[in-house]
């Protein structure tokens, strides 16, 4: 087992490493830039070597210091948390060459993952389903009569030149391809001043469900069902809950059974999570595969009762995970609490935290690097904490986050906890009712005075 | 359902009340004497009301201002937390009579268990096991000799008079019981003037081990399984676990069923507790019935997914119980937080918390009233939090508490923290080898400065 692991990152997600470590009596090294010299990180670490200044890319993101923090420190593996340098191939390959354990995906496979074609080519050779579509430009129309045929409607055609919604048409039934055809040509030609067209199949009502899976060192691979995370603003996850309200035993199964699949074929070591885009019709298609360990993760450990971080640690030692699955035994939600302004279109609110009480009791757990009189640097992310509910069921985690929220004191800078305690009285999101354009119709309303 | 409920108590368990009330979509009432105008249970009930200055028997206990509260608010029901009034017969009558539901024991229940001697019979009339013994003061060596034979040794010899050990003798086989009795009694007459003697069985090396139970209006009860609170100093619990480290099975079962058949018998309504010691044999002996929640209750939550605040409520309300007993199916583990110096003899150290950052992630769950900047009076318990930690085993759960511990920083006052981390690093502890005699051979290790 490692003695010393280096986090090369900060806010929660270090703390969470660090948490774990500790639980495992492995020494933890923070490492910190110096708007982050408050930070509890840098507290709770055995060690902590300051990396440079504010910005990222000299600190965070500076392989060259993170390696020479780790070798000072005599660090025999690196958890580099999500963000940062999480999924990238060439720090992965630089720990590797120093012959420090890097605890997440290799080179070699962040680099397959990485790219979305060849991730796209790799999972359909897999025999996961992916989005069914034209291989580039249709050239004429009867080939792209030929391909909706084969694929079935609704499709979506897109012009290759497109942005902002323009020379798109959703298609419905072959007998109104032709009119959209000509249509989006013509507006695309007129916008962008190329015709250029490609096709998808249209997914209905999508919603974003995640499985999360655990490869280990001999190409076994487990999953521990999905988490929704279809309430996202501008691709941004919101709230993530599991399991998801649209899901069945028989789609859990398919879906998780298409995500092992997946990490057995790419030999997929550590923790990682199969993206899928989901339609009304229960047809699911893969989206993208992430190579490291997700914000959402906690929901997750809070239904299988599993310790993802304490998983991808004994993983990168060499330790063979069983391959059971995991099943949702209860149900969780989170909501990211940024330092955002909901009534002011979630402007960032960095800032000092002057007064703090955290939620706390049965069912609630809170994942934070905050403090009263910590300062939010304007440098970073937003986020602030992550508020995790658990019960037996939905309903009473609805509830308990409402209870949570309603307790949840942050002065001094505005948050958005206004806005998931809205949303948690939404009557779309309390049924279970959503999608990932459910924020485009979302407004806050005011609050009251 | 209750429209709304009053919180006759403060501090952490005003906070429980209060928050399962919300998350049943059940208006608060808080009630609170001067000193705690600054608490948390007043700031986060709907309403509250000030009953009176700070001592106790000028607000929390006194009767007539709380049901004058209730009757101005209109709350229909009265949660009385622990302590103060939760086992006043007189209140819980008083309750019943102004048509306000205790959310408790009857009186007549209360006052049945609330004396020694009848809640003893009443036990022994159901079949539950009690501590065999004299009934009352013994005549003669012979007829103490021929009660010795009949319990089988040992045997505690005890004076009627005694106190602080004087007149007691512990007789382990039939050859020795001449000689103890004769010393204790001339002990006794030397010590008291009285040289009347009882006996009882002597329980070697006895754990506190007590059984939670519901029980419902139509007299069916069930179990949780149990709690230790071996650990205790002054008969003060310190920290609990659930399983008990010395439980089996067979034990659980035999233990479970006497504590329901007990409920049943006196058909108890609502959430207790009987209480056990259990010897080395595993013989165990009912010690008292709790007719209220527990402090320790959390652990018991935690490992059978189970909210036994709202349990109470529900019964309160007529609902009925299932009646299925549940098993832990994890492991947890409480840290009474007091504003005690573990260093100088657990001496309260009232006043204000200057800085206080209570641990999160995975796993813990914080029960408390306190915040940063808030003065702990002088006047109540010390009990300023719980601190309670899940994980699948026992070793993780001591790892997890230990983490926690160190990340739990509460300054301007002095605490119990660092007694429990020397408690979780101490041989015996860990082996799960410890009786209620645990704390008199325990010292604090001198803090590394």
């Amino acid at each position: 087992m490692f003695k010393k692991i280096l986090i090369a990152n900060r806010g929660e997600i270090a703390m969470r490493v660090i948490r774990t470590c500790k639980e495992m009596g492995i020494k933890t090294v923070a490492v910190y830039s110096t708007a982050d010299a408050e930070s509890l990180h840098v507290r709770f670490a055995d060690e902590a070597v300051c990396i440079g200044p504010a910005p990222s890319n000299e600190s965070y993101l500076k392989m060259a210091n993170i390696i020479a923090a780790a070798e000072i420190t005599n660090a025999d593996a690196i958890h580099p948390g999500y963000g940062f340098l999480s999924e990238n191939a060439k720090f992965s390959k630089i720990c590797e060459e120093h012959e420090i354990k890097f605890i997440g995906a290799s080179a070699e496979m962040i680099e397959k993952m990485g790219d979305k074609a060849t991730a796209k080519a790799t999972m359909k050779a897999a025999g996961v389903p992916t989005i069914p579509g034209s291989e580039g430009i249709l050239d004429t129309f009867e080939e792209t009569e030929a391909l909706a045929d084969e694929m079935g409607y609704p499709v979506m055609l897109k012009a290759t030149a497109g942005g902002g919604g323009k020379g798109m048409r959703a298609v419905w039934k072959k007998e109104e391809l032709r009119k959209g055809w000509d249509s989006a040509r013509q507006e695309a030609a007129a916008s962008f001043g190329n015709d250029g067209m490609y096709m998808e199949k249209l997914i209905e009502e999508p919603r974003h469900i995640e499985i999360q899976i655990v490869g280990d060192s001999n190409g076994t691979a487990c999953h521990l069902s999905e988490r929704d995370c279809s309430v996202q603003r501008r691709h941004q996850k919101l709230t993530e809950e599991t399991p998801s309200p649209f899901m069945t035993n028989e789609l859990r199964e398919k879906m998780g059974e298409a995500a092992v699949k997946a990490a057995e074929y790419i030999k997929y070591e550590g923790a990682g999570t199969v993206e899928f885009l989901v339609d009304k019709h229960r047809n699911f298609y893969f989206m993208e595969m992430n190579t490291r360990i997700q914000v959402e993760h906690p929901i997750t450990e809070q239904v299988v009762d599993y310790d993802l971080i304490r998983e991808q640690i004994l993983v990168a030692a060499g330790i063979p995970i069983s391959g059971k699955n995991y099943f949702p035994q209860l149900h969780s939600i989170e909501c990211r609490i940024n330092a955002e302004d909901p009534y002011k279109d979630f402007r960032p609110s960095p800032g000092k935290i002057t007064n703090l009480h955290i939620p706390g009791g049965h069912g609630v757990r809170v994942d934070t690097h905050v403090y009263s009189g910590y300062t939010i640097p304007p440098n970073y992310d937003s986020m602030i904490a992550k508020l995790i509910t658990t019960a037996q069921t939905r309903e009473e985690a609805i509830n308990k986050m409402k209870r949570a929220l309603d307790e949840f004191i942050i002065e001094g800078i505005k948050t958005t906890v206004p806005f998931h305690r809205q949303l948690m009285d939404h009557p779309d999101y309390v049924a279970g009712n959503y999608t990932t354009k459910f924020m485009e119709d979302f407004e806050m309303k005011e609050p009251v005075s």
